[in-house]
């Protein structure tokens, strides 16, 4: 397969959506979320959990200042996942191993969100952060501040739960979309030090090892693209490379044979190169995968690119809700088995489909194939927005697709599954992911090559390329595609959804791999109609959960049932899959029943009475909007 | 309410089982699971977890005659509910804190199958470890090896996590069954000391508290009934009465206002005679409802009768498989919410469906109602049926309704529900339970008064009374009812099981609350037919797992689908409901369809191709007896 730079996105700086839809959600997150997260960095806010995480940057340049005057600091334990005990000392490090990272993150959002919209507030409150992180990196380039505050000696010692290699990720990606909006590079320079000492520190002929939570690879790589610094390259493929390796460097580091599932949750079980399916936490995995497919692209890397097909056919054929959402279970919010989808006990954490969405666009990268950007475009419109509320407050962390309010309060095993959004997590993952995600969702729309231009996601923008000025602009079914400054002819590629039953447009044109191929070699307008309606969707029979149900869709957005719209036992509903659904101001309706509820727990079987009722489906996406209630995605038929 | 010694069981001496099905059941007990339990206790099988049972009250001797010589011993942690780390003393306890009961649950089981089946062999044994336990007791009376062994000082402290008094309960428990069944009064005078220092430790004006984990009360219920004293009567009324009072004794206790979950697990969360639905720890459920069923007997209480009518309300119609399980989840073995009755991740414990018989005859000896025994018989037909394998070597805890062994083995939310049974456990509560049950079925069949004898289970089997010999023989659907050397007349009430669809008998009678009434006045053989062929059943609707599917049964059996009858992938079955059911050497037949697998994931809906096939149903209590394979009670209709 020859995959040598295939194509790539066309960066943040060269889109500028126009689409309103979006547009809302971008300014959202920049009016709302970006906000609420600087005050949550800072512990401003009254009702949500202490973040730590400047605080934790101020306390580390502290002790940076001690060690560099030779004054002994003290050491304070390094054996927890999370640092919160009232009874410690005050001076020690607080919140989760990877507490830094929320910082990171903000910033990461923010970088995007600058360039869709300066803001010279925004851009001062960003880089006092800056000047407070990059005050605490040690001279040798180290920066993590759990390690540098509680214990210095200890830092590289236990790469499997702790989180070093993760926030220099994280670091490496702020300080790229930092550096790309405005020019300062402090944090790319903290970043680079950093991940300096990192090249300097693993390697095979170095300390072996490889991060726990992977994103250092994603990272690395970032930093290559932008430095042109082989060893990072190097490093992110060393990284990749070592893991899964036997003896495992986890049991070296722990110094026993842990055999702790063998280390299927870190995806460390095996080479990443022979992996063949997406197993263990599935936020890990999705940023493993999405780097693997980076060095695909890069090196020509038949192996990997392998392990990254055969990895994406196992989620999208086995392990994929129909909202996007990937991880079944709680329980280490990881993949589970093939086809173990269930609705009311999903993990599906919204992390996870950005990770999702990650993997797709660069999978998309080394291979012409519409099933990516469809995948991307199903965790997009369904568990990601879903992830945030409609007013950008509060946040879904996991997007289950059955609800009963009663069972999240009662049944332990559903208290992750929360009916309404929560305006933060101690474990502040999401929002921010959702942040840096939204305000980059430029990158997701184009990618190209020297003589191909693809579109792949129907989100209306300008794209200023080299090789034209390219305007999308439509919603629904109806688009034009405005082509002005050619500079010289290409191949415009259109990604027919899945969703879509037929098309029309106003040119000659070959489908290929799921792609409209048409040829441009004029300034010209095309006009592009998706012929498509709302559709009972069936999941396959191999998926236990589902038999007998069926599910909403109209286009790439999953609808569902919603207590508010249709009373509460969901469950007695049954949809009519021979009338036809109709469209009406954002919601479908359909025919169906509503049985009577049955008074005997246990009868001799006659069908339960039931009256005809229409049943009300709403966006999936738009569900917990309304105070607590039931919901579904599959109804019975 | 006039409870007032409504009716009585008979008991265990007076009834001889005749029934094969049944002696077969009670024999494997007798040949298999005493001796097999019997070397358990004493750590002699290779395989299995140690119990450390006998060897625990070996060391409690040793150190009770230090203690009764005056020199100091010394002490061990009494802070865990296991007690198994190998670094520790090998002088300390060893087990969980309820090891003791091992023993006393066996001897139990000896104690009722010495009655059956005389065995001068096995009663030997038992009074071998008879004077092995009665020789760790105290001089006050005290006798719970972990903190005798441990820290006789702290006795009485922890009575929320620790099971002194579930210990007493299930010495107190055995004690009777061996004293009436060899004249041994050892242990029946330990228990009885035993309690004396219960009852004079605990009470209004003593010491407050009440056990974490019931039986005690129903123990020293028997107790008065054994030895007349009212004191332990009023004892049990204590227990019962203190519990749930403010503030809390395990509050208290603790030293701290814990609100662990308010002691719903416990059922300690409000005064018993104030509950009104099934809460909690299902088997500590069972023990305490039994127990007051007991109480409102034994006083007229009528708000304990209130009580209980609720809280049997709420189970059967609420909270009940169709299999007789209780507790749907393995969080706390307890019970959940109204109609949570999930049937993947059911919990269903065996001991708890023992439980759940101990309440059934409790309530039908305070109020007239086939009800009772109805629960009761699905409770025994099927998932305490089910908790044995049919050679009697191995024992099922958990009792799922549908089963996929690869979830079993990949899905941690699953871990507990084990495809095939397990030969024993570390917590070895199940097994044992299960003997003293079926070795006591003998109790569970007739109850009767001055003028009333009640057949409440279709067990062939002959009963000695006052009034005269009864003998019911028979199987399935005929019955001859012989009364012989009659004293006195009587009315003779027969239950007419609710799957009963009609039925003749050859006489004249009266029906009442599901009760057949007929007066005997002479020596007299009725001929009773019980009308009923196999029957699809639905599941109310207001359980949200079943909608669109039924069961099957025959009589009081639950029928299940078995991979190894049906292949793999039971959710792509579909039952045909319009065409009958055929029964045949034990099986059931019925026309349906197998569906073909879907292949894509997600796609436009249409239904699936099927093809005609015969589903091929085996009973439920003889599932996973083939090795492992999926199983499923509820198929799609």
């Amino acid at each position: 397969m020859d995959i040598k730079n295939f194509s790539k996105p066309l960066t943040i700086d060269k889109v500028k959506i126009t689409d309103s839809f979006w547009n809302n959600k971008i300014e959202l997150v920049r009016q709302e979320v970006i906000p609420y997260q600087y005050r949550a960095l800072l512990d401003e806010i009254d009702d949500a959990e202490k973040s730590h995480c400047i605080d934790n940057f101020r306390k580390a340049k502290i002790v940076k200042d001690k060690i560099s005057m030779g004054i002994k600091t003290k050491k304070y334990p390094v054996d927890k996942w999370e640092y919160n005990d009232n009874n410690s000392n005050p001076e020690s490090f607080k919140g989760w191993v990877f507490q830094d990272t929320d910082v990171y993150k903000w910033l990461e959002a923010v970088g995007y969100s600058l360039q869709n919209h300066p803001d010279d507030e925004l851009k001062k409150k960003a880089f006092e952060f800056i000047d407070i992180i990059c005050d605490a990196q040690l001279e040798n380039g180290y920066l993590d501040t759990l390690y540098i505050i509680n214990d210095i000696d200890r830092a590289f010692t236990n790469l499997r739960d702790h989180h070093e290699l993760y926030c220099f990720g994280h670091l490496a990606e702020a300080a790229v979309s930092i550096f790309n909006s405005t020019d300062n590079d402090r944090l790319l320079n903290a970043a680079y030090r950093f991940a300096d000492l990192i090249c300097d520190t693993f390697g095979a002929d170095k300390k072996r090892g490889y991060d726990g939570h992977e994103i250092a690879e994603m990272a690395l790589y970032k930093l290559y693209r932008q430095s042109n610094n082989a060893k990072y390259l190097n490093c992110a493929f060393y990284l990749i490379d070592e893991r899964g390796r036997k003896p495992y460097y986890f049991d070296i580091e722990q110094g026993k044979e842990t055999h702790d599932d063998n280390y299927f949750y870190n995806q460390a079980h095996c080479r990443p190169k022979y992996q063949k399916e997406a197993v263990g936490h599935a936020v890990r995995g999705g940023y493993l995968y999405s780097a693997m497919a980076d060095l695909a692209y890069e090196n020509n890397d038949d192996e990997l690119a392998d392990a990254c097909n055969s990895i994406w056919d196992n989620i999208e054929n086995k392990k994929l809700y129909i909202t996007g959402g990937i991880g079944s279970t709680v329980d280490g919010e990881a993949f589970t088995f093939d086809y173990d989808l269930p609705n009311d006990l999903a993990y599906a954490e919204t992390c996870a489909s950005i990770g999702l969405i990650f993997f797709a666009r660069r999978m998309s990268q080394i291979q012409i194939n519409s099933r990516y950007h469809d995948v991307a475009e199903r965790a997009l419109y369904n568990t990601v927005l879903s992830g945030m509320a409609e007013d950008g407050k509060s946040f879904f962390y996991v997007n289950p697709l059955e609800v009963l309010p009663t069972a999240s309060h009662c049944d332990s095993r559903k208290r992750h599954i929360k009916p309404v959004r929560q305006k933060w997590f101690s474990c502040a993952c999401c929002p921010p992911n959702l942040a840096r995600l939204i305000s980059s969702l430029n990158e997701y729309i184009y990618t190209l090559n020297d003589n191909t231009i693809f579109i792949n996601q129907f989100i209306s923008s300008i794209a200023k390329t080299d090789l034209c000025k390219l305007s999308l602009i439509g919603t629904g079914k109806k688009y034009q595609i405005q082509i002005g400054d050619l500079k010289k002819s290409f191949n415009l590629a259109i990604r027919i959804p899945e969703w879509c039953d037929s098309f029309d447009i106003n040119c000659d044109y070959e489908l290929k791999n799921g792609y409209l191929f048409t040829k441009i070699s004029v300034n010209t307008t095309l006009e592009l109609c998706l012929n498509y309606e709302p559709k009972i969707i069936k999941c396959s029979n191999r998926v236990r959960y589902n038999t007998g149900k069926a599910a909403v869709m109209y286009g790439p957005v999953v609808y569902c049932l919603e207590e508010a719209d249709n009373g509460s036992d969901l469950q007695m509903l049954k949809l009519d899959t021979s009338s036809p659904l109709e469209y009406r101001n954002g919601k479908i309706y359909a025919n169906g029943w509503r049985e009577q509820p049955d008074n005997k727990l246990y009868s001799a079987y006659n069908e339960s009475e039931k009256e005809e009722c229409t049943l009300t489906f709403i966006p999936y996406y738009k569900w917990g909007n309304r105070g607590e209630n039931e919901m579904c995605v599959y109804v019975r038929i």
